[in-house]
């Protein structure tokens, strides 16, 4: 056994190192003649699953068999048969497209569900599998759902980020309950995609040493060899983003050399650990080392070629023999110490530390309570930039509740997120310029101009372990765009991540077009499980931070104003979880005049207006989320729109698209914006309240004259 | 003058150096003792026009002033009088936040809208203002639109790459007739961003020598100090990724060493160059080197206290003394003498090289024509998926039109984009492992895995000059989100940029949610200035392409299947360019079906089992384009829908966001996808013709028992 290495069950027990254990180098020694086989046995199981339905990726999940071997046999910390197990290692395939690769490790390690007619549903017609063509979260033993290149790799950054943090805040000298180590598979592409790079270059300044990737390194993608693209040296990039770098040249074989490197990683002292391991796509394959190998199946008569080569039975399919079965045969049972002396370890802790105990377990069963007291019951009356409500509302909570890690891109002076008292999540040793420090139990997290790793890597802190950490992120709405694929992988993951999107309209004013999001709603009230929430005054900034908070299995965007709003009469929180509520009844109106989020004083005034100079009644909704109000009873909807009884009118300045379901005409912007301070780009688009007094009265008078208009939906 | 060193007019007239002509480093001497007082006055100058509307980004640009004055007076090859120069070197300002610092240029060298009222309109409420928040486009001497950070390098880099292109097409012994060189300034946000760093990566693999990225090393963000989110060696990171690095250590005052190292950058042989450049943001105020100097005025007080420190009188504002005012004063006739000698040059050119230059003439002019011609007037009439109908359409127009650059991120074989004879746009010296090589002068490109540079990079290369390069992208339609923010400011800017995206529905399969677009034609379709046309067969992509490439300034996504599509009865190209037709009129209808692009057929389905089953006699009407269909006349909108006279129910497996405004049923996905084999899919969410069928009685028998639901949008 090399020094300092620790016995498993000992490390995962946050034990020192026993004499006399056996080393992972040790247990590779002791069965390697079994290896030649066992990745015989995986590649052609490969070939044939792929094969079956003649489609899916089999070229990379063949080239990284070793990998995997020495991963799930050798090196990995996990309980087959306790998938959730809170202290196990997380591993991520960020490469999901080879996702046949980690569902075949799933089932000969023993996963329940894993079942082998589950294995061979993939690329099936089966609706209930559990082997889509990329990893899906639901799933056991599938941290987070990949696919779009560079996510895995930025999630995989905050699951350590996790780690870390959780370790800071829980552990004790000798009682180290979490400790786990996060280890993500890598192809080519999640070293070109920027989301991936930004992960790269943040992990290595976070000093993550409890993190390894893995770079399957193939030089293939689906034009051909990388080096049509890339030929930069990967090596030494990594080393200047502060990451160790660790070589194997024979990928495919060399299990040994391969689990040296991943346990020298894990003793790296204050690096993430990159290990660049060269492989040979779709290898024992006719199309071995080319692109062909990538994304389709191999033929009938490769894949039986490829068994008499390995000296199998071409006429068998799917084998799984006696040497392989035993080889994977003890891991559940492995795995079961794993967790028994893990909780042997916390039962000691709660002795020695009953109160950390106490939070832990909350922590670990994900609760998130109390946090309604925080809430102010009243705000000041004075005019208030949403952006500033929205400190108000959850600055306290942040400061109470250790569950929330509040990150920003950059915008901390804009985005109100900062508690009195914070501190950051940094390594401990960092010293900056500007004296701003942390450590690992800090919670308010500096990612730097990167919005999109900003989204990416807080879906990892969410996914860790179910509602354990709440990420909160923060930047300018319109940077919501940057992130945009992330925000849509935590909102199919069913993560609860809330993101705090300022600057939401064309009031954000002098940056011009490029910040004025005009568009970017339309994207977010049509993406599936999340809530798009524009409050109109700090009362419903309040409601739209109770709705994210009481979110558990969906992401929300709060979405404010740079500029002060005036506090509005009759605006309730409780009205913004229905997502529309009427402000104003009015029973002798004509008119709905429906108001969102920063502009809803503007329907407001319009309302006031259109009976002061018209003597014309209108009513005014407020409308802060499309998506909660379509979750309410039908009679709900009709009684707050009364479309039926009269013309709505939707006053907005973004485009329209959408609101056609709730209104009958809109003031909207369907350009893009101008630069000009706030109230003067109002003004330019015909938001100021006179323009807009002139857009309805001029859309009341068209359906005077036009009765087909009264059907169809109007712009002003 | 240093041996090598140019003689400017004659570098930029593409002849060799002549002798005894003063070289930049010359000229500095010359004038150096002048450079205090410039340096002086333009930092006031900034200061004043940040004061007066107390607002703006003065940091930056005081802390850039030597870089500026290293720029525009000694290094930069630019015709203030001429500023769509053809070969002039492009600036691009990727800090966009720092734009007074360019404009307090483009008025001290002499561009003439940039009049002395109109630089003090930065931050004015003048909507006519040419000192927007960030640089557009639009205005005399700003190349690009930037203030995203990242975009502008990305577009630099197209920029740089258009002109190696250009060369390599234009050029012959004798003739650089384009030899322009591509100045990129960046701040730290650059090196953050992942769009920026995806961009670093492909400069250096193509070699792009003729790029230098001046850095504005001030170590300070929003935040603070950049080591609390950035602690990477970025020099080592350049070198690795195939840059030159050039360090300046005093970047605030040392104008001579600046201008060294950005002539040294354009003498390099096949790199691209990163110039480091250490300044000290805000330099002179009472906030210098920290993060209060980035993005606020720096008070009266301070701004006196500055003057006073310089030697100039606190009471005086926006000063341009006459030692400013000569310093710059011979920039126009300089810049006139580039523009005459090129001209002469492209005089000889003509006569060397008459077929040549009448092409060069032809794409300097932007004017793309002929395209007609090659589109097929048929297609055969077997099923065929609407990503190959896209490559019969197009690639025999970009293998005849050489404007056409046709690249994707990494998906040739997926997306159809290449046509018989293409060659790669690479650097000549390359040589792969799979032995696919080409040269500057190839106008396919691969970008590798990064779809948003990929679109970033479109932007600059359709940015060099209107329409002389019409750039192509392609990719899958889902990660047309990766490159969302760059899409955006190619519809921002007005480019002409066509996007090929691919595998567009449910329909796709396997792949899974991850894949599969719910959400993101609400998106595309929401956004000002593009095109998001879905065909629905080979004929509906002829109609699509027309547009796009009709569309001389509006970009296009052109949203094609994965799957096969029977070629419909009655589909009509020019009916695409309507955005909506009639494809089947029926004077017995009693309902509209709208079938959209892959699921058009399903409609023409419906439509005819409603017949033969129910006797139900139903119109079926083909809607590619919303912004198409918008823009005809109220009439054709009414004739085309008849909504006043039936119902409408369209079928698209998308979120119905925004169909509202054209049907009063959908069947929809409101929920993320399935992985499922595509039949599978569409019969997994009620896509299936029957299922549709029975979807569509639902509807009709629920409007009859409830009479409001006829206004209200339904889904199925």
């Amino acid at each position: 056994m090399s020094p300092g290495v620790l016995n498993e069950a000992d490390a995962v027990a946050g034990r020192p190192a026993q004499k006399n254990a056996p080393s992972a180098r040790d247990l590779v020694e002791a069965e390697k003649e079994k290896h030649d086989v066992v990745l015989k046995t995986f590649r052609l199981l490969i070939s044939d699953l792929c094969q079956q339905f003649k489609g899916g990726h089999p070229g990379g999940a063949i080239g990284m068999a070793a990998i995997g071997v020495a991963l799930w046999k050798y090196v990995m910390r996990y309980a087959p048969q306790n998938p959730t197990f809170f202290n196990r290692d997380r591993f991520i395939l960020s490469n999901g497209h080879t996702c046949i690769f980690q569902y075949a490790f799933l089932h000969l390690t023993g996963y329940k569900n894993m079942t082998f007619d589950q294995l061979k549903s993939y690329h099936s017609e089966r609706t209930d599998a559990l082997c889509p063509g990329h990893p899906e979260i639901e799933h056991e033993g599938v941290e987070v759902t990949t696919g779009p290149l560079g996510q895995g790799i930025a999630n995989a950054v905050g699951l350590a980020m996790a780690s870390k943090h959780l370790g800071a805040t829980f552990n004790r000298p000798g009682f180290d309950v979490v400790s786990n180590h996060t280890w993500c598979m890598i192809g080519d592409a999640c070293l070109q995609e920027g989301v991936g790079l930004e992960a790269i270059s943040l992990a290595g300044h976070f000093k993550l040493n409890n993190l390894t990737v893995i770079y399957d390194n193939n030089q293939i993608t689906c034009d051909g060899s990388v080096d049509m693209t890339n030929t930069e040296n990967i090596n030494e990039k990594m080393k200047a983003c502060g990451w160790n770098v660790i070589d194997i040249e024979d990928g495919c074989y060399d299990i040994a050399g391969i689990v040296d490197a991943l346990e020298q990683s894990k003793k790296s002292s204050d690096k993430p650990t990159f290990i660049n391991v060269r492989t040979v796509i779709g290898i024992g394959s006719k199309v071995a080392g080319t692109a062909v190998a990538h994304g389709a199946a191999f033929g009938a008569e490769d894949v039986a070629a490829q068994k008499l080569a390995y000296g199998f039975n071409p006429d068998e399919h799917f084998i799984i023999g006696q040497v392989t079965r035993d080889f994977f045969a003890g891991l559940p049972a492995r795995g079961d110490g794993y967790v028994q002396k893990w909780e042997e370890l916390v039962g000691r802790y709660e002795e020695a530390h009953p109160d950390l105990a106490a939070r832990f377990r909350k922590r670990m069963k994900g609760e998130l309570t109390g946090w309604e007291e925080f809430i102010p019951k009243s705000f000041p009356e004075k005019p208030t930039a949403s952006r500033a409500s929205s400190g108000l509302v959850m600055n306290p909570i942040a400061k109470e509740l250790d569950s929330f890690m509040v990150g920003t891109a950059d915008l901390s002076p804009s985005v109100n997120m900062i508690w009195p008292g914070k501190v950051d999540f940094q390594h401990p040793d960092l010293k900056t310029s500007c004296g701003i420090n942390g450590n690992y139990g800090g919670r308010y997290i500096h990612y730097g101009v990167r919005e999109h790793v900003m989204c990416a890597i807080s879906n990892g802190l969410a996914a860790f372990s179910p509602g354990t950490i709440v990420p909160v992120t923060s930047s300018f709405f319109m940077f919501y765009l940057y992130a945009a694929p992330a925000v849509r992988m935590g909102a199919l993951m069913r993560l609860q991540v809330i993101h705090h999107a300022t600057h939401d309209s064309i009031g954000m004013g002098e940056d011009g077009p490029t910040h004025q999001p005009i568009e970017l709603a339309a994207l977010y009230r049509a993406m599936p499980n999340l809530l798009y929430i524009r409050p109109g005054d700090s009362e419903e900034t309040a409601g739209a931070w109770t709705a994210a908070l009481s979110a558990r299995e969906t992401p929300t965007i709060v979405s404010t104003s740079r500029h002060a709003l005036p506090q509005l009469q009759g605006t309730r929180r409780d009205g913004v979880l229905r997502g529309a509520y009427v402000l104003q009844e009015n029973e002798a109106a004509t008119l709905t005049l429906i108001g969102v989020g920063a502009e809803l004083s503007h329907a407001v005034g319009v309302a006031k207006k259109l009976k002061e100079t018209k003597g014309i009644e209108a009513r005014v909704v407020s409308f802060p989320c499309q998506r909660l109000f379509e979750a309410q009873p039908l009679a709900y909807r009709r009684d707050t729109l009364r479309r039926h009884k009269m013309p709505a009118v939707v006053l907005e300045p973004y485009a329209p698209n959408g609101w056609e379901r709730y209104a009958d005409a809109a003031a909207c912007v369907k350009t893009f914006g101008h630069s000009l301070p706030g109230t003067a780009a109002y003004k330019y688009f015909g938001f100021d309240v006179d323009a807009l007094v002139t857009k309805v009265l001029g859309y009341l008078d068209q359906i005077k004259s036009d009765e087909l208009l009264r059907r169809e939906f109007v712009e002003l």
